[in-house]
C-alpha cells in the first residue's frame, strides 16, 4: 500500500493549531471534569461540519464519513493533572479544580494531552479539507479521564461501539520527552498493565509499653512489605516484566501509642496479563496470610484503578512503521523497548477485538534533552513540549496512520 | 519509728480540697504552659504563709521550715494533656491550648495530675496547721511538664537543688485506675526508662514502574522495622524487660510514586539502664546498617524525649510501706510489679544522689473497676477518678510519708 | 524447727565417696541406657540393707523407713552426655555409647550427674547409720534420662508414686560452675520450661534459574524465622521471660538447585506456663501462615522434647534456706535469679501436687572461677568439678534438707 | 551464500555413530577428569588422519586444513555429571568417579554431552571424506569441564587461540528436551551469565536460652536472605532478567545450641553483564551490611563458579538460521526465548572478539514430550535422548553451520 500525497499543514492552519494549543494548555481540567474542553471540541467539530456525539460524560466522538471504504479510529485523551505548573511559558495554566474530597488544587496539562487534542482537531480539519485524498470512515475519539483509567471505561460503558461505526484498527499517540520530530514505537507490548490497590491493616492499639495487648499493625505491615518482595524475586519468570511498588505506608499518630490500624497503597505493573493475574493473586495470598500470622483480621483491599493492556498488534505495527519511515524518514522512526508506564487506550480496541497501535511522538528539542539537571518528563511541573516540530509531527503521524487505511 | 497522731482532714478542709480539685480539673494547661496553675499554687502557698519560689518556668517550690530536723521533699506534677474530655462530670474541662506547631487543641487533666496538686496543697495546709506534730524542713515541688519529660529537667537546670534545702529522700505519688483507698508500690524499679526517637529515612524517589531508579524508603523502612525486632528477641536477657515500639511509620503521597523519604518514630522501654543503653546502641547499629544495605544515606535520628529511671530505694521503700500498712491497713497496701510506663520523677532524687520512693494511689470505685467495657485508664478521655476516697487517701499517704521522716 | 546434730562424714566414708565418684565418672552411660549405673546403685543399696525397686527402665527408687514421721523424697539424676571428655583428670571417661540412629559416640559425665549419684548414695549410708537422728520415711529417686526429658516421665508412667510412699516435699540439687562449698537458690521459678520442635518445610524444587517453578523452602524458612522474632518482641509482656531460638536450619544440596524441602529445629524457654503456651500457639500460627503466604503445604511439626516447670515452692524454699544458712553459714547460701536452663525434676512433685525445692551446689574452686579463658561450664568437655568441698557440700545440703523434714 | 550438496550420513556411518554414542554414554567421566574420553577422541582423530593437540588438560583440539578459505570453529563439550543413571537403557552408565573431596560418586552423561561428542566426531569424518565440498580450515574443539565452568577457561589459559588458527566464528550446539529433529535458537542472548558463591556467616555461639550471649548466625542469615530478595524486586529494571537463588542454607547441630556460624550458597543469573555486575555488587553490599546490623564480623564470600555470557551475534545468527531453514525445513527451526541456563561456550569466541552462535537440537520423541509426569530434562537421572533423529540432526546442523562458512 502506498500513501497518496498527504494533506499538508499550511502556515495558517499551523498558526490556528498553535493558538488552539495555547488555549488548551492554559485551561486544563481534571479527569472526568473536562467540561470546557469537551465543549471546545464540540464547537470546533461543529464548525468543521463533522458529525459528533457525547459519550462517557465529557468524552466526544466525531465520525467523518467519506463514502465507501474502511473504518479507522483514532483516539486523543483530554484530561490534565492536579499539579502546579512551573514551566514559565507565557501560556502557563493558573487553573484550579476540585478533587473528589472537595479540596481545591492547581491543574496543569502536565502530561501533554493538550498536544493530543490540538493535533487531532487539526488532523480532522485536514481530513475534511482533503476529502478527495481518502475514502471510508474516520472515528475520532476525544477521551476523558486517562490519568485515572476511568475514561475509556466510561466511554465503553456509555455504548461507544454501539454508537460509532466499528473500525478495523484503533490508533493513538502520546507526546513524550524524546526528540521533537521523531516517532518511537514498540511492537507487541507497548505499555504495562497497571493495578493500584489500597490495603487497610486492621490491628489492635495499645500503649507502646504493652505490645502484648496489641496486634501491631506497623510490624505487620512491615512484614507484608518484605514478604511482597518475594513475588517478583521468586514467583515470576525472570524474562517477564513485573513490578510491585508500595507507594505509600501510613500508620500511627504518636511514638508511644501502637495504632489500631495502618494502610498502604501499592501499584502493580506487568505486560503479560497472566503475569499480572499471578501477581495480584500472590498479593491477596500474602496480605491475607501475613494478617493470619499476626492473628489479625483479614485486611481490607480496595481497588483504586486498573489500567488495561496496551498491546500493539505486531502486523499492524509493522505495516504502519513502514509508512512512518516513508513519511518521516528512517532516522525519525525509532524502535524502543515497551514502556513500564500505563494507558487505558488499549481497552478501546480490545473491547471489540480489533488490533490497535499506539506510538510516541517527541516533544523536546536537543538542547532540553542534553541539558544538565533532570529532564522535564511527563507529570513534572516543568514539562513543556516545544510547540514545533512537536505538533506538526503529531499531525503528520496521525494523518499517515489514518491514510494508511483509508487513503485513496 | 512510729508516727504521732497525724493531722486529720476536717470536713471543712475536705470541702476546700474538693473545690480546689474541681477548679484544677476544669482548667488544665499543656506541659510547660501551666501559668494559671502555677499562679494558683503560689496564691495558696502565700495564703498559708509558706515560703516559695518559681523554678523551671512554671514550676513552684515551697519550703516549710519547722525548726531542726531532717529535710524531706515531695513532688506533685501539674500538667494536663492535649485530649478532648469525655467524662461527663459537671466540672469537665472545656479548655484549649496551643501545641508547639501553633495548632489549637482541647486540653484535659487526663492523667490525674489535678489530684496530685489538690492533695499536695491540702497536705501543705495540714502541715502548717500542725507544726507541733513535726520538726525539720519539708520541700514541696510542684513540677510542670511531666508528660513531655521536660519539667524535672527544667527545674534541675534552673537550680532546684541550689535553691531548695537538700532532702534526705524525695517522695512522689500518682493516681491510677486501681481501687480508691488503696496504695500500690513496687520496691526497686518502679517505672521504666523511656526514650523516643524520630528516624527519617533518606531514599530516592522515582516512578512506581521504575524502582531501579529509586532507593525505596518504604521497603528500607520495612526492613528496619523487621530487623529491629531482633533486639528484644535476641540481644536481651529474657529475664530483663525491654520494649521497642515503632509507634508511627509514614511515607509516600501516591500509590504510583516511590517517595524520596519516609519517617518513623519509636519508643524504648527498660528498667535497667544498661539494657536501655544496649537497646539504643543496637537501634543505631541497625538503622545505620539497614540504610547501608539499601545504599541509602545515613538516616537522621532525632531524640524526642528521654524519661529517666524511676527507682524506689529498697530500704526506704520497705520502711515506708511499713508505715503505710499501719496508717491505711494491711489490706490497702498492695505490692505490684514495676510498671512499664514512665515518669520523670526519678530525676529529682537521682540528681543529688538521694533515695526516692514513688507509689500509686487508686482512683476508681469497685463499680468502675468491675464494669463492662474498657477500664477508663490514664490518658483516656473517660478518665475520671472518684473524688473520695481518692483525694483523702492521697493526703493520708503524703502525710504518712512526710511524717515518717520529720514526724515528732 | 531446729536440726539435731547431723550425721557427719568420716574420713573413711569420704574416701569411699571419692572412689565411688571416680568410678561413676569413668563409666558414664547415655540417657535411658544407664544399665550399669542402675546395677551399681542397686548393689550399694542392697549392701546398705535398703529396700529398693526398679522404675522407668533404668531408674532406681530406694525407700528408707524409720518409724512414724513425715515422708520426704530426694532425687538424683544419673545419665551422661554424648561428649568426648577433655578434662585431663586421671579418672576421665573413655566410654562410648550408641545414639538412637545406631551411631557410636563418646560418652562423658559432662553435666556432673555423677556427683549427684555419689552424694545421694553417701547420704543414704549416713541416714542408715544414724537412724536415731531421724524418724519417718525417705524416698531416694535415682532418675535416668534427665538430659532428654525422658526420665522423670518414664518413672511417673511406670507408677513411681503408686509404688513409693507419697512424700510431703520433693528435693533435688545440681552441681554448677559456682564456688564449691556454696549453695545457690531462687524462690519461685527455679529453671525454665523448655520445648523443642523440629519443623519440616515442604516446598517444591526447581532449577536455580527458574524460581517461578518452585516453592522456595529456603526463602520461606527465612521469612518464618524473621517472623518468629515478633513473638518475643511483640506478643509477650516485657516483664515475663520468653526465648525462641532456632538452633538449626538445613536446606539444599547444591547452589544451583532450589530444594524441595528444608527443616529447622527450635527451642522455647519460659518460666510461666501461660507464656509458654502462648509462645507455642504463636509458633504454630506463624509457621502455618507463612507456609500459606508461600502457597506451600502445611509444614510438619514434630515435638522433640518438653521440659516441665521447675518451681520452688516459696514457703518450702524459705524454710529450707534458713536451715542451709545455719548449716553452711550465711555467706555460703546465695540467692540467684531463676536459670533459663531446664530440668525434668519439677515433674516429680507436680505429678502429685506436692511442693518441691531444687538448688545448686558449686563445683569449682576460686582459681578455676577466676581463671582466664572460658569457664568450663556444664556440657563442656572440660567440665570437671573439684572433688572437695563439692561432694561433701552436696552431702551436707542433702542431709540438711532431708532432716529439715524428718529430723528428730 | 548457498550450500552445495552436503555430505550425507550413510547407514554405515550412522551405525558407527550409534555405537560410538553407546560407548560414550556408558563411560562418562567427571568434569576435568575426562581422560578416557580425550584418549578416545584422539584415537578417532588419528584414525581419520586429522591433526590434533591436547589443550587444557583433557581438552582436545582438531584442525582440519583444506586449502585456502575461511576458518571456522565448532565446539563440543565432553564431561558427565555426578548422578546415578536411572534411564533403564541397555547402555546405561555404571561408572563412578571421585569428587574433589575424595568421595566416590556415580557418574552419568545426564546432560547429553555424549551426543555432542558423537556428533562432532562423525561430522569430522564427513568433512574428511568430502574434502571437495569445502575449502578452508575447520577447528573442532572438544572441551572438558563445561558443568563446572572450568573447561573453556582451562583451554583459553592453555593457549587455545595461540595454538589453533583463529576462526571468523565459533559454533556450538546442545541437546535439549525438545522434539528430536528440530533446532531451537535465539538471537542475541542465548543463555544466562551465572555466578555461584558460598557465603559463611561468622556469628557467636551460645546456649539456646541465652541469645544475649550470642551473635545468632541463623537469624542473621534469615535476614540476609529476605533482604537479598529486594535486589531483584527493587534494583533491576523489570524488563531485564535477573535471578538470585539461595540454593542451600545450613547452620547448627542441635536445637538447644545457637551455632557459631552458618553458611549459604547462592546462584545469580542475568543476560546483561551490567545487570550481573549490579546484582553481584548489591549482594556484597547487603551481605556486609546485614552482618553489620547484627554486630557480626564480615562474612566470608567464596566464588564457586562463573559462567560467562553466551551471546549469539544477531547477524551471524540470522544468516545461519536461514541455512538451517533450507537444510532442515522451516518447521524444524524454532525461535525461542533466551534460556536462563548457563554455558561456558561463550568465552571461546569472546576471548578473541569473534562472533559465536549456539543453538539447541531436540532429543525427545513426541511420546516422551506428551507423556504424563515430569519431562526427563537435562540433569535428570532419567534424561535419555532418543538416538534418532537426535544424532543425525545434530550432524546435519553441525555440517550446515560449518559449510555455511567454508562450503564450496
Amino acid at each position: 500500500m502506498t500513501i497518496p500525497t498527504a494533506p499538508q499543514l499550511t502556515d495558517d492552519l499551523s498558526d490556528q493549531m498553535h493558538q488552539l494549543y495555547r488555549h488548551l494548555h492554559a485551561h486544563p481540567e481534571l479527569s472526568m471534569q473536562e467540561h470546557a474542553t469537551a465543549e471546545l471540541i464540540e464547537q470546533r467539530l461543529t464548525g468543521l461540519g463533522v458529525e459528533h456525539f457525547r459519550c462517557g460524560g465529557t468524552g466526544v466522538v466525531a465520525v467523518l464519513r467519506n463514502g465507501d471504504g474502511p473504518t479507522v479510529a483514532f483516539r486523543a485523551d483530554t484530561d490534565g493533572l492536579p499539579l502546579a505548573e512551573d514551566t514559565g511559558v507565557d501560556y502557563a495554566s493558573t487553573a484550579t479544580g476540585h478533587l473528589e474530597d472537595g479540596s481545591e488544587v492547581p491543574v496543569m496539562h502536565g502530561c501533554g494531552h493538550d498536544t493530543h487534542v490540538a493535533v487531532l482537531l487539526t488532523t480532522a480539519q485536514l481530513l475534511v479539507e482533503a476529502r478527495n485524498a481518502w475514502a471510508g470512515t474516520v472515528v475520532l475519539i476525544f477521551q476523558p479521564g486517562e490519568e485515572t483509567a476511568a475514561g475509556a471505561k466510561a466511554m465503553l460503558e456509555d455504548g461507544l461501539w454501539d454508537r460509532a461505526p466499528l473500525p478495523e484498527v484503533v490508533f493513538g499517540q502520546h507526546v513524550m520527552p524524546s526528540l521533537a520530530g521523531t516517532i518511537s514505537y514498540s511492537a507487541g507490548d507497548a505499555m504495562a498493565l497497571a493495578d493500584s490497590w489500597k490495603v487497610t491493616i486492621h490491628g489492635k492499639g495499645a500503649h507502646a509499653s504493652q505490645p502484648q495487648d496489641s496486634t501491631d499493625p506497623i510490624v505487620l505491615g512491615a512484614h507484608m512489605i518484605t514478604r511482597i518482595q518475594t513475588i517478583v524475586s521468586r514467583e515470576i519468570d525472570a524474562r517477564r516484566a513485573a513490578v510491585v511498588t508500595i507507594g505509600t505506608f501510613h500508620g500511627g499518630l504518636k511514638e508511644n501509642i501502637i495504632p489500631a490500624s495502618a494502610e498502604f497503597t501499592l501499584n502493580v505493573r506487568a505486560f503479560d496479563p497472566a503475569i499480572r493475574d499471578h501477581v495480584l493473586g500472590a498479593l491477596r495470598r500474602i496480605i491475607s496470610a501475613e494478617a493470619a500470622a499476626s492473628g489479625a483480621p483479614e485486611p481490607t483491599v480496595e481497588v483504586l484503578s486498573t489500567f488495561p493492556r496496551n498491546y500493539n498488534d505486531p502486523a499492524a505495527t509493522a505495516a504502519l512503521v513502514e509508512q512512518f519511515r516513508q513519511a518521516l524518514g528512517e532516522e525519525n522512526v525509532v524502535e524502543i523497548e515497551p514502556l513500564m508506564g500505563s494507558e487505558d487506550f488499549g481497552a478501546l480496541g480490545a473491547a471489540i477485538g480489533v488490533p490497535s497501535v499506539f506510538w510516541m511522538f517527541g516533544g523536546h528539542d536537543a538542547a532540553t534533552l542534553q541539558g544538565e539537571g533532570p529532564l522535564p518528563v511527563n507529570h513534572s511541573p516543568f514539562f513543556a513540549p516545544v510547540m514545533e516540530p512537536t505538533l506538526s509531527t503529531g499531525v503528520r503521524a496521525a494523518l499517515t496512520a489514518i491514510l494508511s487505511r483509508v487513503g485513496a
